[in-house]
């Protein structure tokens, strides 16, 4: 992620992941603040045998898309809330790649930073038959937690 | 994708997944005109061994969710330019998903479209140290591509 | 409506319709994570005897527009507010729908829930002349109750 | 219709009513330039036996809400694409209706009007078995005519 | 003003017309819920004398508008912030009026609500010097008050 | 206006005002390009007699504003649609003034430089029994123009 | 700036500039309510040796841009966040700006107050070795402040 | 600039510098396609003696913030306009850079790049009196340009 501050919305993507069994490291890596820790983290991420990147930026939020032209590994990208433009900045900075780099971009926040450890799990389940089967369980148990009516509080 | 007008966007993904050598199948699904046919084709798509998922839509874009909901296999969305709302109306519908149901989202229109291929790539690429390979040539031959300087016409 | 936190806003539609003598059933079917339930609640609704749908939902909201699909029954669509996009994201998702499936869509909120539950009373008022009388009451006094001059509290 | 300048978005409605056998009268009501017109309208039309009303608007687009205050009749309001604002101006303007007086709103510009017409059979549907029939047709002709493969031009 | 709850902003133009000595009469008439008296306030308006109309609405906002319509009087449009939408729904209803029926628009809110009874003071001001004076001395004063250098509390 | 750009779009407030019988000049003052020009214009124009100054700009805007606070003449001002924002920039810098500086804001392009003129006209015809008649018949022609039915062409 | 209102988020630019050992004054200038104020500050820029001025202003925000049209000296721009749009107006009303008048805009709110001061930092830098080398040092701190992993509080 | 298909755009800048005699050089430097040359650019800038960097890009746009994050040298952002959001994601995508990295932002499109090289001589006439001449003269003769009146075609 590009901040400290953006550490309570990409929780929700660890906690998913130690939910689902993915290991994972978690660091903050600043486009602007830190462009030569993200340079060789994006160079050094397929050698390291990284298999996928989940990146949450907010505001001007380059982190993805830079990350994403200096690796071929996939990018899940979540644009984080903002205060004036409520993450709407973040989600066209990093939705709105040129062709040739994509950035996997997920909801604005929260909702955003969960479904990034989930694309993960799915990218990874491809050829993981077991964590398939975990990403299976865990939707399946989302789906049956849903009751039928409203209730009151 | 969800409509035959999606296709001179849509074209765009199939013409880069055939340039990196990916086989794959163009179908049409609309999630409100042929909702079965959505159905088994999202309940189905693991089982037939798809690996990714590529889908575009317009306006209330509703495909690339439903079909994220319907199959583990990373779903790929492309929201594709309207004429009112200039593919707003797509992007916010497809990216703005809930907790459970990650799409990856890509850039409105044809950059997206070619980057949902690239996309694909990327993520069979973990495991297919060959697409790897030609997925950092085609990106070297994208870099190298870029003149230092302007020219006028 | 598609989940438990829409029942707070979705909760003034029922209370009108209580307040109007229209039967009803409150289920929560969403789109992502129940697909199921909501394809046999669309399939079977005509069948049932049902006259009208009213769909509530947030973000990519997909739900109206799956239902409108499903079934030639009258969707009526409320955009659930969000919390980063104030519910524009839900409106797009809902009004934006594609030739053959209409979703009537409600302002965003509970003016939106309350109004759709009106809308409801409208539609079944056609064909049921007690309904259109308790409607035009209602309407009268509604009228009725604002008060010719401001008051200061 | 608000103005003869919406006609060409607004005649396809009326084709589609043409085409589903619903009988109509096709009026140019402007909420501004003839008030008094809107007026009568909107309080004769119980009476007159109508079952619903569709309200085309462009801009500022008071004609739906206006409508929708002086009758309980089911009103369908079509927001026409505006050259500024592409719409979103009679977007807000027709959603945006307070607790009370609800617009079944539908998409912008053409793919709203036709929706109207089809909005208007599935309501009128709900007590006309015949009517309910043709709609279901045309729904599964529209669902049959999709080609499973995108054709090349 | 269309509802009590635009009271509290609408308030700030009171105030302002009391402190400029311009007599006015503060009414609630709502486009939607109290049609007829809409009607018969602009119909009669021109007649009783009335100089200058200050109309606050929110949402879909269609009282400013509907008053332009039937009277020639200058009628100034307040847009109330609302909820969901910020008062952009407001603002885009009240001003982007058809050719034929002006309205002259204010900024959303309290501010706007004060500069109605301004621009009210500025039109009858024309012909009216003692009024005038009074608002050249406000604006004087205005302007006296700011001062050079920002204060720290 | 604020450019000879601007003229295409404020020739049709000219031409109104030459249809009602408002006499007017025409002038280029650029908030940025001729400050002094501005700074005389407003700085004299109650001195000269003018009653009614109208003010179309585009972009930043900052014409009918500045404009504002030199006079206490009503400024009426017009937003210039433009390339990139559609004229949403215009309108924002020329609606969203603070406390003490309004401008009657009319809508986007062509439309609201004609209603400028007629707001106008309304302003002058509170005191001017002659114009107000002109205007009573203006309107009234408008209103005798809709045709009942729309026409195909 | 343009408002005591202003100070809570420009203090963020006296601060750093502060810091950075850059002498300078704080002053509020209206451009609506002290035109004058503005007029003069603009015309004495240069002559009085300023070198750079820094001009945060909310909603209609005419003060840099008018501010660049009275001097050759750079003007920076930041946009202070508002109520209704969160300072959407403020921003474009800065950055729109025509041919011939720039202001270097800075982002909405309090980032963007102080990175006006850090802007201003590097324009003097230019040909103050000194000052370039506490900025080298200021952002060199920075860098070295991000921690490699995200602390739970 | 990011691209050679920004060249159009940001030849108005080129343009403009020439005209002001101020030496400069263009160059392609896409942040995404070829970093490693935007790294160097960025790291060398300041030793090579250059003075100010503009930077135009469009969609993601992260080559102005990239810029600023390697160089404490003056970075000009011109917001390239685009096919889907007008520009509206490139202005967002510069301007809301986080605190410690400030983008000058222009304005989207022609106006934009050409006020970047005025802005690159207004920074440069601070110390430079002949260039400071030549500003003042360029502003001059272009104030000087507006006629009084609007000219019919």
């Amino acid at each position: 992620m590009g901040s400290q501050s953006d550490w309570p919305t990409m929780k929700r993507a660890a906690e998913l992941l130690d939910e689902l069994g993915i290991s994972y490291e978690a660091r903050i890596v600043s486009a602007h603040r830190t462009p030569d820790r993200l340079w060789s983290y994006g160079k050094d991420a397929a050698g390291r045998g990284l298999k996928a990147i989940i990146a949450g930026a907010g505001g001007a939020a380059h982190l993805p898309g830079m990350m994403a032209s200096k690796t071929r590994i996939p990018v899940i990208g979540v644009p984080i809330q903002t205060r004036a433009l409520s993450g709407v900045d973040s989600l066209y900075s990093i939705v709105q790649m040129p062709r040739g780099y994509p950035v996997a971009t997920m909801a604005i926040g929260e909702a955003g930073a969960a479904n990034a450890a989930l694309m993960a799990a799915g990218i990874l389940g491809i050829t993981d038959p077991a964590l398939a089967e975990r990403l299976d369980s865990w939707r399946a148990a989302l789906s049956a937690s849903i009751p039928e009516e409203p209730q009151d509080d």
